[in-house]
């Protein structure tokens, strides 16, 4: 039986370490890492193959069973993936902010690890690697949680990084997995507020609802995207319909493409056709509001729920405005506050557009597929944050971590 | 029957107008709002009268019944507090990074409103202003739930307060009071995601813990403090004991105050005596380790449960240590994340405890008691966070905001 208390204890008595290793050993240990998991290969596709031929009996569903599976270059990926963040900055230490007060205190504002991290996630298991990577550069103890699919996957790429840190003299349990795949287990995890700083959900809106609704740990709610694209009256039409393609059809499975596009009346007819028309080799079915079905005679009569849909799929919902507050509005009541496109070619409708629209990335003239902490400059990424908390948008190695506030002085005391 | 979804709605559509708002705006509203607090102060005397009626006949303790109590003073000073916010700067709309990337997109990440603010505080009816002031000036719509002793002195408040923000053109919804007391909405309010961005307790640690547990909305934990002051070998012995005079006994109900002193077994024989006498007219009740008794006549035997306590009380508990990394190690297990305190001559151990303590605020040579958003100089303070995740430490004005990223291209898609 898994003792989550005892874990929880371990992976206290490693932050205290890792808080203390330097760049160095915690580079050198992201390379061993690294190397480790190409050595050691032929374990992890063993311990794979056993998921797969699980996943295979119980009928998984082929694109699950492709995100299951494991190859020697998706190793070789996941390996490529640590030595990046071996060679990305180490921002723990940095002195954010200081200041000295009128009592001569001098107070600074240093950047630290956020303590204990806990991961819950699904079938994907590269995701054991790279969040792990994240975390331990970053200086944080993590506990892990991957979906019951992936157990055998898990357990061996764990094993082979823990040998990797015991290897370079690093507290082992810097990275620990939850083995047990009970759900009672996952339940109680989501309590352990004595031992977890942050508790951060990967995955579909089913398992972020499931961590939102039950976790006591503060919660760092990575999302799903019905992101829009509207496209203005004053809209360069070429430009306009290159971004809704590129936002809608570049890949269809992700939290920022485009599911919804929103346009201005005035442009219904010039736009409207030239977009249907680059959608047609891609077969996406539009479903419009009336004035856009005039428009396009394959366009499908759009219900309520399509505008609060994230279809991620060949699906675009379409409707029609008569003003950018009207868009505003819209976009405002329907989207998941993740990322949000104009194209226009008036700067002042723009500016607007930027500042009212309530999400976490607001494009003027760019497909929201850009919402990536790669494109970004991060140079690493865990995941996209909905919420407003602590953390929006895309989350590099600076999301994981907190800060303390270091004050000195000569034996002040307060009046 | 109070309607939750309503008052969500309202909140949400009030969001949308303050985030436009300008400074000036803001300003001017505040300053209606303290010059309105004390035109209708006859108004809120007699609410208030009634509720110090009913915590009267229901037996209320005299602490209690003082907190309850506004006098003409006391709102005078509310009014004070909402003109220093009116004086503070507006953070909102500062661009606090801008970059661009090779592809030429250019990135902004503002400075915007958290959006709407969940406060649910105690018996402290001043607290219904200071929250609407701090959330108001930094563009947040907020719902008040305030203690049901209260009740009728903050319907009379916010009625005051939302005449003001009327007479301004501001939308009234920017503050709301949930003004039924029963437990059922309280626990439906926490469960607010679809409305609210954060949820902020304030007040004793049943209540923290409470919201902590049940809330699905996004928690800002303000804390206890069990604070620790760790008098090292090589500390002042004068300062040393002034400096644990005050942090123990200039104000001991708060949170900032200390509980704890932890003492190096090189210095027990001159340090102790020192501080005994010092402590011996404030009746200040001691409770030692072995060690410590042998040194001090008037010591209790302390227990384990002594370390892991927040007496708010004229008591001490005190543990000998052989080392600063037992001194570390003693206080990451017992204190709970909020000030700790070293006092010493030497400047490495001094670094040593500043970067290994895990606490929001580590002091060396001066007062656990400055942990406070005034003495930070931030101007304001909405709390004091004991977690990491979004806000350590004293709690100002930035700290009840978001960002958002904007990002201008000029048709840029992803490839």
């Amino acid at each position: 039986m898994t003792n989550l208390q005892e874990m929880g204890q371990k992976a206290v008595a490693a932050k205290y370490v890792l808080q203390r290793a330097t760049t160095k050993e915690k580079d050198q240990a992201l390379l061993t890492a690294a190397e480790y998991l190409c050595k050691e290969q032929a374990v992890i596709l063993a311990a794979n193959a056993e998921d797969i031929a699980n996943g295979e009996k119980a009928g998984m569903h082929p694109g699950m069973l492709d995100r299951l599976r494991l190859t020697p270059e998706r190793i070789q990926a996941m390996a490529e993936g640590l030595q990046q963040i071996a060679e990305l900055p180490d921002c723990i230490g940095e002195v954010m902010e200081q200041f000295e007060r009128p009592n001569g205190l001098k107070i600074e504002k240093r950047r630290v690890p956020m303590g204990v991290i806990g991961i819950i996630y699904e079938s994907r298991p590269n995701v054991t690697a790279d969040a792990f990577g994240l975390c331990f550069k970053t200086g944080n103890a993590v506990i892990l949680k991957g979906g019951s699919d992936a157990i055998h996957s898990n357990i061996a790429i764990v094993k082979v990084l823990r040998a990797a840190l015991a290897k370079c003299g690093i507290v082992e349990d810097a990275l620990q997995l939850i083995e047990d795949t009970d759900r009672s287990v996952t339940a109680e995890f989501m309590k352990l507020n004595e031992y977890v700083d942050v508790l951060i959900p990967r995955g579909g809106a089913g398992l972020i609802r499931s961590v939102v609704e039950n976790s006591t740990i503060p919660v760092i709610e990575t999302g799903t995207g019905n992101c829009h694209v509207y496209v203005d009256k004053n809209a360069d039409i070429e430009m306009a319909v290159q971004i809704v393609f590129n936002a809608k059809t570049q890949r269809i499975g992700v939290c920022n493409a485009c599911e919804s596009l929103v346009v201005h009346q005035d442009i219904i007819n010039t736009f409207l056709p030239a977009l249907a028309e680059a959608l047609a080799p891609k077969n996406v079915e539009l479903r419009g509001d009336e004035a856009v079905c005039k428009v396009l005679d394959n366009c499908i009569a759009a219900t309520e729920e399509d505008y609060g849909k994230e279809y991620l799929d060949y699906i675009l919902s379409l409707k029609t405005v008569t003003s950018v507050e009207e868009a505003i509005a819209h976009i405002n009541k329907y989207n998941t506050k993740h990322s949000e496109c104009i194209v226009t070619e008036n700067a002042q409708t723009a500016e607007q557009f930027l500042n009212e629209v309530d999400a976490a990335c607001v494009y003027w003239n760019a497909s929201t597929r850009f919402t990536d902490g790669f494109e970004f400059g991060f140079g690493a990424e865990i995941g996209i944050s909905t919420q407003k908390l602590h953390a929006r948008g895309p989350m590099g190695l600076k999301e994981l971590t907190s800060y303390k506030y270091t004050i000195c002085g000569k034996g002040q005391i307060r009046g």
